[in-house]
């Protein structure tokens, strides 16, 4: 293993502030309640990573890894982990190596691994029973369906936002938000009348106009929207989800590049913002004018797997004046950025939209799928948006108590915490170690990085790796942070100190 | 309540045989062996429905509609089921019905509700950890998810396909199996080489080929595949799962459409498979030629949701020969027709292929999403096929227990037992109201017969509801029966029973 950097192990050791990076992080500390940098919210975590391969994946992993080969692609295991070990901040692969996991499962762990709290739902008897018959929830719902979606979803639903629609995945929740849009989009072409000509609901059946209207989806460059078809055709991130796959003719815009730090590129990215949005409207009229009109704009709040581009609140904010203006919808996808990270539950809070987004859509750490909506956005009759388990009520058994241990534990202020520690050590590290890496930036602990090349990035999530870190890349050059909510701040010292080691050995 | 009819009072009472219906009943249970005929495999399932509402929804089920009506479409609501009191075949509503369920959660439920050895699986802490720790299982797999594949899913893998796919729902496994092929027919068009050239790259990634070939598949009139986009794009069944929503110009052909009894129409009925085969090789042909290439069929070995359409062994043979003769693959979508129900673990079993069909799809009673293929239709890279979670550990640990339940218990047989028992009592209540219902169809309990209009067939389902039976539809005028593996001879015999009764009093 590296050896650490002198002044962080100064640090680790007994809180001498020596390097700039030690200062930020020193300062973060001092911003956090005294009980919360202090203990774990979750009892017997681990201190500190433990690595005890020369190699991850090791050679359980590899074994594994071999064998289920045999009759599965297995291209994109990285390892094979023991979730019985596992615990908070902290997963255990297979070998035995205990790592910090700054990635937890693709952002989709709300509360790390094995958090005491949701083990201790399966003491109940009536929540054992929801596992174990799962409802058709659109036909069928328990009796206390009404009630759990009141006192978990509804009760963070987007301001605005009043309506509900619960699903399984994230893919599953943005086909059937599309759906909506284009609902509501053919509605107001009828002139809101509800009944659907003979000619209409005899062409459908075939695929054909005007039954299925030639209506299309603007979305934008780096995106990530999902890989079934509807989805597919609106993500552009990288090309290995999209080869071979047939897809649709729809408006695709520029989505803001901007160059950091913010603060000294302020009028050219102000420019950029202006340039995309002028592409946006254009592109609305001329899908308009060519017969394929444009129903909605979907958007990330930040582009999540596209290489966490970022677009400012001026730039939503726009955005939703030229859906407006042009008669569109505007659908913010929250499924990676929701639930916290960004130390609100929503990202586009952070925005300040002077009225909420037509839809919004969510799964991760959510943990069940869905999208929330206007009224006008919520279909007019039963089985236009339907499939037979419409979600999964042993998801919202566990969202229900995710959301009371994040207030409880008011772990949207730690995320906050957390993120000012990550932030400020990463902006030392990043003016220290300029020919490795740039561009940091983020919201609370929903952070990333640019290596300088592909190659550099891959080779930073490599060697962190080695030091206990486990983190996650995006885009083509990007290492993308995704900490569990329950990430503190001295889990951000953690990573810092094993970053600045990997970035003095490179 | 409606009163009963006399011979099937008498039946119930005394075993007395006494009409035809109940002759045949009786003929049912002596193949049923002794034991599994007398004791219910769910110990305290009620011995009969009980109705205790004038109307069905009651009034706490219309409550709870009102209250979840306020924030959620509720169009497709039909009731609030108490899963904590169900047991076994019966479901039980918040009103305090207890029905006879032939229906199960649109076919989702194997071994019915709570049942002693699903419910024993949370006793072990082990399991408890799988549920609250959901991994992203195409990245990081648990140490014993090869095992569980291998003990599960592929010990009932179709032969011929050795290679698997999860995935959580039926939407997503058929979206993806349909990725399958395409790349499929695009590793052969460029024969055979894995790489992919700039211009596929580039092009791809604003959704224009060669990276998005114009490629189509093949559906048929009357199918049901899912209603995401892709999906839908194949689904054909009823306007209100299409309309308003864009589709795509792909190629439909005639499903057969059989005139019943069999016996009695073998000619026509083969008559009807040429016309349609002949149609499926046209269209593909077509295509082809029109620059739009057909990549694969998708077909339901029984069409579940568009009316129960049956086709022959002979057609699905030849269906094969003609994807084998233009290049083009075949995927059997068992979504609702796997996992035992027609019983054969798969239904297109019955159908003696040469050779396995190149992708079969699951769900729904196999409580994980997913699909098998042949080696060929495995992506040949990470990434291609993939999403966060890509299925759910919790719900394969549910099905290994199931099918060491189906084969303990021999359920496959109990399900060709009640099987029998039904088709023999529906034709000859066929037989006695001809007036009302037509054409008997089905394999083991994956039954339907029709009402001879629409609204014959609404009144059949609503009353069954008020004797306490709870049934489905499909299609224009199909009742369909989807019980759980654990439906008995005489269970059947209750469930003729109350049809006839609604049929005296119709």
């Amino acid at each position: 293993m590296r050896v650490l950097s002198r002044s962080i192990v100064n640090h680790a050791k007994n809180h001498l502030v020596r390097s700039p990076v030690i200062t930020a992080c020193v300062r973060g500390q001092q911003t956090a309640p005294r009980e919360a940098s202090q203990r774990n919210f979750v009892p017997n975590e681990p201190e500190a990573p433990k690595i005890v391969t020369s190699t991850i994946p090791g050679p359980v992993s590899n074994q594994k890894l071999h064998e289920l080969a045999q009759f599965q692609e297995t291209g994109a295991v990285q390892l094979f982990v023991d979730y019985e070990r596992s615990l908070g901040n902290y997963m255990v692969d297979v070998d035995g190596n205990s790592m910090l996991d700054v990635y937890t499962q693709i952002s989709s762990l709300p509360l790390g691994y094995n958090h005491p709290d949701l083990l201790a739902l399966l003491d109940d008897p009536t929540n054992v029973k929801l596992f174990v018959n799962r409802p058709a929830l659109g036909s069928f719902p328990g009796k206390d369906w009404g009630e759990r979606l009141r006192n978990s979803l509804m009760q963070v639903a987007p301001k605005g936002l009043d309506h509900l629609c619960t699903m399984a995945c994230g893919s599953c929740s943005n086909e059937n938000a599309y759906k909506a849009m284009y609902m509501w989009y053919r509605t107001k072409e009828r002139g809101g009348k509800l009944e659907f000509s003979q000619e209409e609901l005899e062409s459908c059946m075939i695929n054909q106009a005007p039954g299925c209207p030639s209506y299309t989806l603007l979305s934008f460059k780096g995106a990530f929207h999902g890989r079934t078809m509807g989805c597919l055709a609106t993500t552009h991130s990288k090309p290995i989800h999209k080869i071979d796959i047939p897809s649709l003719n729809w408006p695709i815009a520029d989505f803001p590049k901007y160059k950091y730090p913010l603060e000294d590129h302020v009028r050219e990215n102000q420019e950029e913002d202006k340039r995309c949005l002028e592409q946006v409207e254009d592109l609305i009229n001329k899908y308009n004018r060519m017969g394929t009109p444009v129903a909605g704009t979907v958007v990330e709040p930040i582009q999540s797997e596209g290489g966490d581009n970022h677009a400012s609140p001026e730039f939503f904010q726009q955005l939703q004046q030229v859906a407006k203006r042009t008669g569109t919808a505007l659908l913010i996808d929250e499924v990676q950025t929701g639930g916290g990270p960004t130390g609100k539950l929503w990202c586009h809070e952070h925005f300040n939209l002077p009225e909420a987004p037509d839809i919004v859509t969510f799964s991760k750490k959510m943990l069940t799928g869905g999208f929330f909506c206007k009224e006008e956005f919520r279909p007019s009759q039963g089985y236009r948006i339907y499939n037979t388990w419409m979600g999964d009520p042993s998801k919202v058994i566990m969202l229900q108590e995710v959301l009371r241990v994040i207030e409880r534990d008011n772990l949207l202020s730690i995320v906050q915490e957390s993120g000012d520690v990550l932030m400020k050590g990463l902006r030392v590290l990043d003016q220290k170690f300029p020919q490795h890496i740039n561009s940091v930036r983020g919201r609370g602990t929903f952070i990333a990085f640019d290596g300088n090349t592909t190659q550099k990035r891959d080779a930073i999530i490599g060697k962190l790796k080695l030091q206990g870190i486990h983190a996650g890349g995006c885009g083509e050059k990007s290492v993308r942070m995704r900490p569990s909510l329950i990430f503190q701040p001295h889990h951000a010292n953690i990573f810092l100190q094993k970053l600045e080691t990997v970035l003095s050995g490179l």
